[in-house]
């Protein structure tokens, strides 16, 4: 099982997360490109950090909005997104040549990320980006979304990811965040939960019903102490049962 | 003999220079990436334009100040000057993959290109990050200055280029912009003069003596209708004497 | 009657318009604030052009989109979209203060003069956002538009424009870009038509009709020859009407 | 006397310092203007905290750097500084009257604060900028510095400051950061030596000197839980002797 993470997050004076502490959990870590986070100099230790430990390094592309965090939407006409994603994976390309490492995966950031996985058009265009620059890149994806179907047909490799702090409904979709009960907090409830989803495939809807979801991985966030602790139960939960932590894709 | 000139320099709704003009005339474009100009979608235009044409493309790396344009100087540390020329070169990269056509050649932007011209230390830091995404990239740089050296004793190939319109002291530097004379603006002067270069490896300083200058490039600006024009006569004129014109760099 | 323009739109080293022409012919000036164009020297020169002519300035404010300037859909909270405009106001009041002239109105700029037109919420923070800075601000707004009535009922002074080289639908909606006929470039034509908006309160739609258009204001573009051209035709053939030309706010 | 401390440096979703227990502590608050941090959002909420407990605000600006927080030298022209400076004052008027606030000083920041105590040229720039905005606006400046007097000479208000934590040498002038013990740590030592300026107009050089320094404020960071602390300790220590903290400005 693989365990991923929103990492190179901080931005010049300005920290965000532990970077040290999550590279310790984690197998996949989605590095910030400059567009929603990171400067070139951070993004460039964060990459060496991971290299050092041998965690996958993805790109963690967004729309330009740096003082928004990359979580607005924007409305970029296909050239200004298709030129966007190139250049934000080929700058992370670049950084992880000079850590000694290689971007292995695209994840979309924020706005994004959930824009696309319902968007054809954008998704389209995200999906050209990364078959102009480098076909052999997994896209990793929301788990069950449309933009699954959409990858695939296309050529590409998903990777779908299932997010440990948060509720689903009976049809595999994430419950609102402005619905209550969306975010899950207590962690040893969480950890176990993520063990049933790896060992059986299933995991508990917000109605109590078991459904099927097809987790190639975990996405645990790091942006706060409590964060960091979580993530780390996780990992022990599964590591207790026997589950091997290892990137989705061979570090050769 | 290479001719080199500044592309790619137009930022969203902005327009700069005619780059489909020039890249008629030039064997060699310096492609801004983002830094001081140059959006990812226009980028990948005019990659697309010099792919189509056969034109060598160098990476236009510059401090970070849009609103400048990459005039004025600034004092990154060592860490943040290593990263920002990764960066930006990867993003070219990337880019350049998606055009159809590679990264040959670095070429440091205005206040950056003047800098490390004579500054040890950041013309080393340039140096090291040109070496940790790519050793076999050129440098391309002012003909005679200390870099020259300093990059050559790290192993960099150097390419060295002579400024069109611009008088020469007898020392082989270029006459400040703040003297008179320092500008040329007739173009079949021009021409002739650059004919001349390229074929004793003179050039006539501001005082009237032939002095020796090692140029592997000529760079011609195209920012306004005369500049296209007076890059074109220099281009008639060393076809018209048999010199044929080719990027220093091998196009295979 | 008032004629509007968007000036001040250069930014650093790319130049945009002719606004030293412009400022002849309009006598409202939109200035850019730096969020979508304009930097603050230019803007400050700007400023002082259009004082020396008497010119009435408002605050082109926009989304902070440089890249795209100001022209793709954004979704600021609120507190972001107020915080943005009172920023970008505040801000040309301080240069037109050091240029010896004051703000006098705001009109939002691209996708926010779009946007605000129809969308209540953002519509509505631009209008907490000019009555927390200045009250006494017009709100320059697109004739006919939803955002005409809640402008007034919070006690903004609104003023309406009609857009020179644009066609109508019967109901005082413009035509769709994307539809023929919706741009229209005859410039004699055009200024006869706005001769007689201005004496008639009329104009002819898209099928014929002619329709009642509340405009206190005649927006015209000067971003190229052409449109320099198209500008001043109307200027004088109001003129030559004995139509005079003023802002629509005292310049006492 | 008067105790000042930088703040609204928290830009998008990163958070700096500790705004809300520093607003209990200081008298006058440096706010950020967006150029090396501040985004209006939040700069808006500073102020009105600001505003509710009666500290007063000066305008923090800077060069134009986020990813280098304004700590890097830049060589501006003139006409750049002075556009860069009005506009950062104005955008802070602007924010500053929706908080029901307004700006009562200057305060550069970082590079620009430590070049324009010396420089002459760039000093001039912010001076010509404050008087073209707001000639009541006083300008808060290191103690001793030539600035004092090229500021007076122009008729602005001038006002000195101490640095709390840091040593000084026999000349008034800072000790390096690069030096051993340019940077005092212990709380205590601190807040009595900032006692003993209060009170004698005289500080302990770093070889034991007394030497007459002419203090209007103190300086204290706020960007971490042990500044805070700091911060309080002399607060407290100068309360205790009866010293009455209030801004060097009038509140009416």
């Amino acid at each position: 099982m693989d365990i991923n993470s929103d990492l190179g997050e901080s931005y010049g004076a300005w920290r965000m997360g532990d970077d040290a502490a999550m590279l310790d959990i984690v197998s996949s870590a989605n590095v910030a490109c400059g567009f929603h986070a990171g400067d070139p100099a951070g993004i460039l230790q964060t990459l060496k950090n991971a290299a050092s430990r041998g965690v996958a390094v993805g790109a963690h592309v967004a729309y330009p909005d740096l003082v928004g965090f990359g979580r607005r939407n924007m409305d970029p006409s296909s050239a200004e997104l298709v030129g966007d994603v190139v250049y934000q994976i080929g700058a992370l390309q670049g950084l992880a040549k000079a850590a000694g490492t290689q971007v292995r995966y695209v994840k979309p950031h924020g706005a994004l990320y959930n824009t696309i996985a319902q968007d054809a058009r954008q998704a389209g265009d995200v999906i050209t980006a990364i078959q102009a620059i480098d076909p052999t890149l997994a896209l990793m994806v929301l788990a069950g979304a449309p933009l699954v179907d959409w990858a695939r047909a296309r050529g590409l490799r998903v990777v779908q990811e299932a997010f440990a702090d948060r509720a689903y409904n009976d049809d595999g979709t994430l419950v609102s965040r402005r619905l209550p009960g969306a975010v899950l907090h207590d962690a040893d409830q969480i950890a176990e939960r993520m063990l049933q989803l790896v060992q059986t495939g299933e995991i508990e809807s917000i109605t109590g019903q078991r459904i099927r979801l097809q987790a190639d991985s975990i996405c645990v966030h790091g942006d706060s102490p409590g964060a960091v602790e979580m993530a780390r139960s996780i990992r022990q939960r599964l590591a207790q049962a026997g589950v091997s932590l290892q990137p989705f894709v061979a570090m050769g």
